[in-house]
């Protein structure tokens, strides 16, 4: 029954070039497991769009700077397993660490620039890490296309930067946040809130959507973010990590909203680091 | 008449991707131009052992810690294609620095432990610009072998470790050093030498032979050293950068020869830095 579990690159590149050779179209999910209705989405995407789907299943070390969220980060690949039958993607690669970082491993890639603030200012390492594996699964899997969700918008243009400067023959594509009835953006850490804080959780994606509304009715940005995020701090979020506007495409900071622009967002709740965003456009 | 000149990553890869789907197995020779018989005895092997052969000459800007070193490089590409016309390789990729490195370019790959001593603690940068440009001329000829001259000693190391590491398809190919008839290593950068300095150089490979059989044969390879850097200092050199005993494999520093090792020098000769290594084998 589909997916097939494959842990070793060496099986995964026999059967990815066997369907190279037949002329399929593969599309690749990278994840960290914990599989919600966000990567159910991009699966469902890739099986729509390609003739071979390969979802990976890594919690990758060298992009948590916090070992102490590393050791928390849920792991739950029987149930993973069970959510993808229903879809039927090819393979769930899943291998272990020495497979992905065997002895000897020296390399790093980086992308100055767009890691320099936002997350990259509060993760010291993490998107060098995620450039890095996701080169690799990238060079593993010879995928054709890869999804990405939207939500994790800072990676998905690290992610894009780096494929396209390394000249790696593929297609990045971003694909729209999943949100909980209430608004929440689904993410694999919502499972470690308590009760209480995934009910205050909801005022994360209320102050973006409320701050975008009005910046693109012409209200002055600054100040419209410096009351979201009293709004946050009263709403039971412990330290807000970072609300700023961004331009969509290089995340540059940009003070007036000449072009299509994103609200990014990073905050903590019960110890729990939640991030978010919305688009923001000109004249809405 | 061959090779063709390719100057776009577009068309190297459109004509690439033919060449897979009918089954040819391609071999790259990446340079730098100013060819002499080390590039072309690296063509010719390619040749013998690929269907399809792309020479690439690409005078990286990212990998010259040194702007008056860029410079002055040997820039002789009437010349080079004239010289590959001998054996015809089926293309020579000669792209522009903006085809390489479009704007927004933004991506470093580093390769830790190899490049921390010998050449890359006196060009810092070096070897992350090796590395990225490697990654990107791998990527974009797609091809499946690519062959190194020894003679770059350190950058074969660093270039299999970062292929390796980051799961390109691709075997690369250490060949041996060709030297002129008194056996100085044959390098683009040996044209800026004075007439004077050319035949001052010879001491290096001398030193470095002389040396490596003596530690063979059971001398003490730090009194081995010294003596041979005194020995430069005396021929002419202006300054001896490093002479060292290095592991083959890791380039670990060893002080006795209980494995495969490789000794390294690279020294100033009329302002020309001028690099070379030989094997050194337990017991011959």
């Amino acid at each position: 029954m589909k997916p097939e579990i494959v842990r070793s690159r060496a099986d995964l590149r026999a059967q990815a070039t066997a369907w190279r050779k037949d002329g399929h179209r593969i599309g690749a999910v990278p994840t960290m497991g914990a599989l919600h209705e966000g990567h159910l989405s991009l699966v469902r995407r890739a099986a729509a769009e390609c003739d071979k789907v390969i979802v990976t299943l890594f919690v990758n070390p060298k992009q948590f700077n916090d070992q102490n969220d590393l050791q928390k980060y849920p792991r739950t690949e029987e149930d993973d397993r069970t959510l993808l039958q229903e879809i039927g993607p090819d393979i769930l690669y899943a291998p272990d660490v020495k497979e992905i970082y065997p002895a000897g491993f020296a390399t790093t890639i980086s992308v100055s620039g767009i890691t320099d603030s936002l997350c990259g200012s509060f993760r010291p390492g993490h998107f060098d890490g995620v450039a890095t594996v996701v080169c690799k699964l990238f060079l593993q899997t010879g995928a054709d296309c890869a999804y990405f969700g939207e939500k994790d918008y800072q990676q998905l243009q690290v992610v894009r930067r780096m494929a396209s400067d390394l000249d790696i023959p593929i297609d990045v594509i971003g694909c729209p946040t999943i949100r909980e009835a209430d608004g929440l953006a689904m993410s694999s850490r919502n499972r470690l809130l308590s009760p209480e804080g995934r009910e205050k959780a909801v005022a994360l994606p209320r102050a973006l959507v409320q701050t975008a509304e009005a910046i693109s009715r012409g209200a002055n940005p600054q100040d419209s973010i410096e009351a979201a995020i009293g709004l946050l701090e009263t709403s039971g979020f412990a330290s807000v990590e970072y609300l700023e506007l961004r331009g969509a495409d290089d995340l540059a900071p940009i003070t007036t909203l000449d072009r299509p622009a994103r609200l990014l967002a990073a905050a903590k709740m019960d110890d729990v680091r939640l991030i978010d965003n919305v688009p923001v456009l000109p004249g809405t």
